[in-house]
């Protein structure tokens, strides 16, 4: 089965926002072995949209539109494709008795335009939209499977797990099956030149790289009957790779460092500290973007000055005027500062230069030390980080979570 | 002149990445008058890439394709579009040596497969890539104009700005400006029910509602000989829609709600703490990203805990007992306790549910209180938000800046 995905919004070619309903509707039809070979995004204009639809249902057994659907005279993508395969539009009453109730829930008085989203081409099935009013379209034609969504990832989302992916899966006879390998470390082409020949005579499974703000993740798919026979044609391969570069190895699948680093410190009963100059709150912001941290993580300081500084870490007027904030031995101070003061387990600080401003020769833009305190250990470590203010931030933000997961994984 | 984009590669259609580059080349081609009108991602596939790029060749005037530019196997950009155009590729000798000096100034050894990265399409021009080693291309066929790009926006974007977007300045004979204007605490439905005969009307300048999170944008666009005419066609609209819907108006063009607060509290020299529980870090990490600040804010307190809230705030163990963590009391000690304990002008602080967990009938997930303390006033909002945990503390942060501004404004 073949599948495209077919955006539908002027904003998105005013490059207002980015198409991640692509991305979120590609992941999960992987998950259930059907590949994506085209994305398209196209206005609400619909002559184009018949351009593209018209190209679609020529080489795709399976359509996904999202967008369009939507109270505004902007919103054509049903009327549109009804149109182009001749399909008349109907009152769907349950659809309307929905859009009404929504309404009164939400106390919001219904505007006319809003009974539009009611209709449905004839012999569709309603798709139910439980974060918004517009329902989704699910319409068979000929052997063509085609599915309108609304164009907002958050409805969106729900409707396309909950309903699209279970009615799919059962038509699939095959399984794709994935493992990723996320590597921190090591960069791209060195990494590709370990498993060149790995790539090269990649057939079942494949193996794609990707390289992502200092990191480089590898994916292995492959597809089979069964998710046990896809995994029993990984776990070779998978070794193999491990054998090479395993020691670049943090997580797998979907992990991201913070949560890995909040299970480490769950599973061994650590509680952590920040203390944050240049990353403002980007550690503890994604620290505690992982549920369940409140156990190990209970405060952090940001310290965007020398006075708070030695306010609220008690590092030394002394070092600051010696070194300035941005050294190691300031560094250490505040790691271990937060250490004594607040009776954690270990102390983890940033100080750096974030830019575009406030660097020297000396002292660059992208300048950063970590500093990290524990019982057994205090470790500093220097950077220099390239990239705009944010992606500094963000560089900086990621090292100083790996650093963590780095020594921890050393007391095992 | 039409333009489109093309993004190759399949960590795009695997779902692993989101075609942000699609969204960055719209916005800037938009300034300078062309008008996008079909975005594809296609895979490292050379027959889909000859698919979509010839449906492309024939329906546009500028096509700007992004990816297949690097070193590996997978990278197939240049060989294709040269190929399916008969025009040989050549080794142009100063891609080469820019090449070879960026490996020598990282100290990385240059592996050979990334010579192919020197190769040209004959009497194409290359665009120089300051952030990486891929040279990109800019080629005449025809009277069509092709631009292939490197993937990682990174890299990407000051090609695109450096040299992309220079040189077609020059060919459009005519300007487009657009004005947005940004709305906060008003509807999707009910700014269009009151802008509803403006968005029909519209010829040129056009208006474009974007909603997203909670916010709604509305962007006038207008196109004419000089930026001062379309200025002039924009004005009169502005000024009809703030005559009617101004008051939830709090910025305009590529401001964000960060940036003006920050510039708000220099403007007035004034100093922002805040305190932290449920967004734990991310309205200092919002307000950090803005260069300056450092001038207005120069602390922020994480307390995720209610030990941490007695400690480093002063909140009374008393209020925490008797009301609870998440309580428009405590949101109120904590904005008061950054003012006693920090000699700022303005506490701003946060507590709350993100969830998923955490909810009970009484206190739900997405229950958020903010408080706001200053010389003259105490102020506490409550708020539920919907969303899964990181969209609940967007929201919730957003709300805290927002609250902050709409105080302020009164203060004039």
């Amino acid at each position: 089965m073949k599948a495209e995905t077919i955006a539908i919004g002027s904003e998105l070619l005013l490059g207002q926002i980015a198409n991640t309903n692509a991305q979120i509707i590609s992941k999960a039809l992987q998950d259930i072995g059907i590949d994506v070979y085209f994305h398209t995004c196209v206005g609400d204009n619909r002559d184009r949209i018949i351009e593209v639809f018209s190209a679609a249902i020529k080489r795709s057994d399976l359509i996904i539109l999202t967008g369009g659907l939507g109270p505004t005279i902007d919103d054509l993508t049903k009327e549109t494709i009804s149109s182009y395969l001749k399909i008349p539009l109907e009152v769907d009453q349950h659809s309307l008795e929905r859009i009404k109730k929504y309404f009164e829930t939400h106390r919001i008085i219904m505007t006319k335009n809003n009974y539009k989203q009611a209709l449905m081409p004839k012999n569709a099935v309603s798709i139910p939209n439980k974060r918004g009013t517009a329902p989704g379209v699910l319409l068979k034609y000929d052997s063509k499977i085609i599915v309108m969504l609304p164009g907002p990832p958050f409805e969106m989302e729900p409707m396309l797990m909950d309903t699209v992916i279970p009615y799919l899966s059962k038509l699939s006879s095959e399984v794709i099956h994935s493992r990723v390998l996320k590597f921190y470390g090591l960069g791209e082409s060195k990494l590709e030149e370990e498993i060149e020949d790995l790539l090269a005579n990649q057939t079942n499974p494949t193996i794609a790289p990707l390289a992502k703000m200092g990191e480089v993740t590898l994916r292995i798919t492959a597809k089979a009957d069964s998710v046990k026979k896809a995994q029993d044609l990984i776990e070779p391969l998978e070794k193999e790779i491990l054998s090479r570069i395993g020691e670049y190895v943090y997580g797998y699948d979907n992990e991201n460092i913070e949560e890995i680093v909040a299970r480490f410190l769950s599973n061994n009963n650590l509680t952590l500290a920040t203390a944050e100059s240049c990353t403002g709150g980007l550690i503890s912001h994604k620290l505690t973007n992982v549920p369940g941290v409140s156990k190990n993580f209970e405060r952090g300081i940001i310290s965007y000055s020398n006075r708070s500084k030695t306010e609220l870490l008690g590092v030394k007027h002394n070092t600051l005027k010696k070194y300035g904030a941005v050294s190691e031995q300031t560094a250490l101070e505040m790691a271990q500062g937060l250490r004594k003061l607040y009776q954690c387990d270990i102390g983890l600080s940033i100080t750096g230069i974030a830019g575009p401003g406030g660097g020297t020769d000396k002292k660059p833009v992208g300048l950063v030390y970590i500093g990290y305190s524990d019982s057994k250990s205090d470790i500093v470590k220097k950077h220099i980080f390239r990239g705009i203010r944010k992606e500094i931030k963000e560089r900086a933000a990621n090292a100083a979570l790996h650093l963590v997961f780095n020594i921890l994984k050393t007391y095992r």
